[in-house]
């Protein structure tokens, strides 16, 4: 059986108060026993997260963009390499199985709309999508936590059902 | 000298109002001389925009997702076929020099996400987006189109500038 | 109906003999009727197919690894934008009729496997590819001709199968 | 520091003589403290290797074509699920320190090709290439290896250098 892998999706250049919330968001992944995956990239909510999950003892995958892990964050365990530009997106969504947007962009937004498109769960921590994905609001695939600790809980709601 | 080319993203499944809209876009899209791209099966707003421009005399170019041209639509002039899946949406939108977005889902917000992250300009045609990426209106790369004449008339001007 | 689409692949650095062959092919394939499809940028055999078939009044599609136009080759009709990097190469195979593998290294030879590996007919015009595919050249999908002109006669039979 | 990962190619059906040391090559991989990475399905070099990795206590990550883990190996610990068919064959080279390529067909080619035009070492444990790769050799990119004990033996020698 293999470990639950958590997405965290977020932009590559936020404030400082979502960073806090990603490295906290990596943290209780890490401490649930899952494997969190992300861009992989050594900036952003890809770095903030992969540093609290390994600060927490936990696995991280990043899945790059580049060619190489020259980019890639210190606090990888696995580095994927692509080459694949923006295409490596919908890898990052279909090899999770649930995914939390944290606050984010247009990169973060085609994530959450590739996730919804293949039915695989979306958690908003911040991302504002207003009422965009309505439709999968109301089939519950998309759903919004006010903090990570309550991100997490639904997580683990999702991968136990 | 290439000729510009527009991309037209919309849903596979929509309402025939949305299919004549794509049908009618398609056909003004040939009659300005411009290259018609879109995903290129035959459903939806794929092949309802191919079948407008290929009725004006114009020319189509479909990027499948398939590994083969067995579910492009009939009014293609030429079938890329990616074996992608939805990977293929972001070779759609950096193929094009300006991208329409007409009704659509999950799938549509995905190009039209990674055609704003990528600054490529994007004209909503019937596509509801709310406030998501109010950052790209600000700056002029995210605008809105009432009718097809008059998205037409926005590419025109972008293709200019 | 969509017109044949001939492949044409081989090195982004050869010396001028394959050059010569490659624009001799480029035009060849023109003169037919045919859509010559490569790899887009301006060096090597693309640059010079590209050369030969529009010289001859052909079309071509140029299926780029990068994420904009700015390495295409003057010659192309249309530029499709990937930034896959080597990962577009499968679209190079899968998007043609037949491929043809003029001289080139080991990025041509992963278009010859990946071909051979779909099903798709390949024949080596100046390509060394030793004893590798041989269960593929018994099967009648990889074959070798020694001129442009027999290279063209023989995927006009494929073509016509 | 991210442990090594080497990367086993191998068709995916083959004799059991080639899975009995896919499957031995996967042991030793893993008894060095490296991850092993392939294609991830359950069948061929993919399968065996992942099995005696597995067997063995170590870490296997899959590369899927996929994509969802349906068609995963129950020996992998992360199925990275792509959606890109063949496309997925450069993200298992450029993911890999060292590729390893037991006995296979033209998809293992692709690989060969596709890691050494991206100048990463090829030890081949099997597959013939004939002279194929000959500059690459010459180079020291590509070697030979008579058994999985000697491939992992060269796979450290590159490793430390």
């Amino acid at each position: 059986m293999r470990k639950p892998v958590i997405g965290v999706m977020g932009g590559a250049c936020v404030e400082q108060e979502v960073l806090d919330i990603a490295r906290e968001l990596g943290g209780l992944i890490a401490r649930c026993g899952w494997v969190l995956l992300n861009g992989g990239r050594n900036c952003g909510v890809m770095a903030a997260s992969a540093r609290g999950a390994r600060e927490a003892g936990g696995t991280v995958i990043g899945i790059l963009p580049d060619r190489d892990a020259s980019q890639a964050s210190p606090d990888l365990d696995y580095a994927i390499c692509t080459a694949l530009s923006d295409a490596r997106n919908l890898i990052n969504v279909l090899s999770s199985d649930v995914v939390i947007a944290c606050t984010g962009s247009a990169g973060t937004l085609s994530e959450v709309a590739l996730a919804l498109k293949n039915d695989k769960p979306v958690i908003l921590l911040g991302l504002k999508v207003g009422a965009v994905f309505e439709e999968h609001r109301k089939r519950g695939l998309l759903t919004s936590a006010a903090t990570p600790q309550e991100a997490v809980e639904r997580a683990a709601s999702l991968i136990n059902a």
